[in-house]
């Protein structure tokens, strides 16, 4: 076993103590993933100087009370997994360490993630999100339209206070795959006749893009060598697909009536998840009846056609082959990275790909 | 009388050939201000070069077929005045000349001008632009609000390409700016009781910010010096008052029935005009007037109502006060920046200042 010690800062070197991670290989040679939530825990552990920062910062940003920062701070202030932030502090730590450079980053983009769920839950007219009533819902789709603009730029801004202008650049990229990403989910809006490839496109580009940024940023910050920074970038795009798929294959486990049911409503926002295109791909009949109904006004499907296009998803095993492509991403990701430094960070990136693919909510 | 000639590069050193343009002192001689609308044809003219290559650059933006991509189309493709360009080249020609960073600088601004469109049209629910249905109304709320995104994300990467470190962290600081007024004027939303301070900040967050970079960054492509860069950016902050008080001006000048009748419109959206601030500083009467309509459910004022206040606002003389405003805003940028290099761009831009104050339409 390989261990690894809470950090602080890495160059106060603080090391040897802390909560101890299964390494890559006994992991594959266990097959039994074992406790993974737990692990994320772990890791929030690890990282807590460094995220405790990223959240002072966040907090940080300027409250003025109006409903456009109401809105922004709100979502902001439920939290989520704070996944990306973490992915930049270990990428950031596998090098140099994290000093305030790759807080900035860190912090940029868990505002974009959040800048983008603004301006998506006004489009799809999203009630909930992160166990709350969405912030259009409380304070509007004005408020939250600028409040997405508002987070980009404060986002853009740190990035340029970060001072490295190939992480700038591919920034401004990125948002741009993002965003190629939502036109082409809205082309697609109210049909069920995508390819796998189109369906591989939007989530590379609305979900992988962002992880490639983060990890590419973390190792910049650490200011670790172009090769280095090059693996952990190709990390985080395969880590962000799988993350994607693994998110797609819990949508099909949840439960069977909501499933179902909603399944018209994600078409009719251009949304197609994992397994559905893996189902769509192997019954024809499936797509047909999709199609039949999708050529209706209605919002959402009738129970008999919910329960016949969830049986079919379940038949084509559409969920474990997500969950089977994203532990074939994951892990040929990690032999990617396999020539990375060997440091507690570096265990706690295996670990937050292995969190990933095995995460049950 | 001084010549300025038109310029292709003006590095390429064409010069004295071209319109003939009326300068400051002999306009303020004549307090007859003559064809203002020819006379932005005429700096069109002069600028036919550069104006001719942001177009080029405007036209070739990606143009996949997707809704997102369409609905910015459509709106650059209007066409619009390009002032902010415009203003770029000038400030630009003032000091080295147009090149391809002026260019990008350019273009950006005009980018940043159309993105704010297309998110005000969706928060407005607003119909008509330029001539035309919103791209909202052809290509749907989502869309637009994407499309929004892109160019803003678009015109940062040119900002960036330009390679002025400071030209894009004001650019960061003006759209922060900008969205700061949105946030006010949301605040302000249904309300009679704003201050003119309170006016001032949102024309200046709205439009003089961007006016004020637009000048700065095109001084700075022209590799002027810092005195020069903050004369400019100066006489752009004046320049955007000015063109905001006189847009609030023409708002009242037109047809009294519509103009009364959207009043309540416009303040259910936060907005309120320079014409109607002065009335409503002078007549308690009006402030109360529209208040108790303000509590009703009524989209639009009654025409009773509708009469009742224009005539008030017509009687404080809001309108000619704004225009007022915007001349001596003018004439006290004018000064400053009359230390700048006498060149045909200084004079242009002199005139664009002379057109924006006195243009009817």
């Amino acid at each position: 076993m390989k261990a690894f010690a809470e950090p602080a800062f890495a160059a106060q070197g603080i090391e040897a103590r802390g909560p101890v991670f299964t390494s890559l290989t006994e992991v594959v040679a266990q097959r039994a993933p074992g406790p993974m939530e737990s692990r994320l825990a772990e890791i929030r552990e690890f990282l807590a100087h460094d995220l405790g920062s990223i959240e002072q910062d966040i907090e940080a940003i300027e409250r003025r009370p109006t409903p456009m920062h109401d809105s922004a701070k709100h979502l902001l202030g439920l939290g989520g997994k704070r996944i990306r932030p973490m992915c930049v502090a270990l990428a950031a730590r596998i090098g140099a360490g994290f000093d305030a450079a790759a807080r900035d980053l860190a912090v940029a983009s868990e505002l974009v993630h959040n800048a983008t769920l603004l301006h998506d839950d006004v489009v799809d007219v999203g009630d909930r999100r992160r166990g709350a009533p969405t912030s259009r819902v409380l304070y509007g789709n004005a408020a939250s339209i600028y409040a997405g603009d508002w987070l980009l730029v404060e986002a853009l801004m740190r990035v340029r206070r970060a001072g490295m202008a190939d992480v700038l650049d591919r920034a401004l990229a990125v948002l741009s795959e993002m965003l190629e990403a939502e036109a082409l989910q809205l082309k697609r809006r109210g049909r069920a006749d995508g390819s796998m490839s189109e369906y591989m496109d939007v989530a590379r580009g609305k979900t992988a893009s962002l992880f490639r940024w983060s990890l590419f940023a973390g190792a910049r910050a650490g200011q670790l060598d172009a090769d280095a920074c090059g693996r952990l970038a190709r990390f985080g795009d395969a880590l962000g697909v799988a993350f994607q798929v693994v998110d797609d294959a819990l949508d099909v486990d949840g439960d069977a009536d909501v499933i179902g049911k909603d399944l018209l409503a994600d078409l009719r926002e251009g949304k197609i998840t994992y397994p559905l295109m893996i189902a769509l791909e192997r019954d024809g009949g499936l797509r047909t009846l999709l199609a039949e109904h999708l050529a209706s006004k209605n919002e959402v499907l009738e129970p008999d056609a919910a329960r016949a296009a969830l049986a079919s998803i379940r038949a084509a095993g559409g969920a474990e082959e997500a969950r089977a492509l994203a532990k074939r991403l994951v892990a040929a990701a990690l032999d990617d990275i396999a020539p990375l430094p060997d440091k507690p960070a570096t265990r706690a990136l295996e670990s937050v790909a292995h969190s990933i693919v095995n995460r049950r909510k």
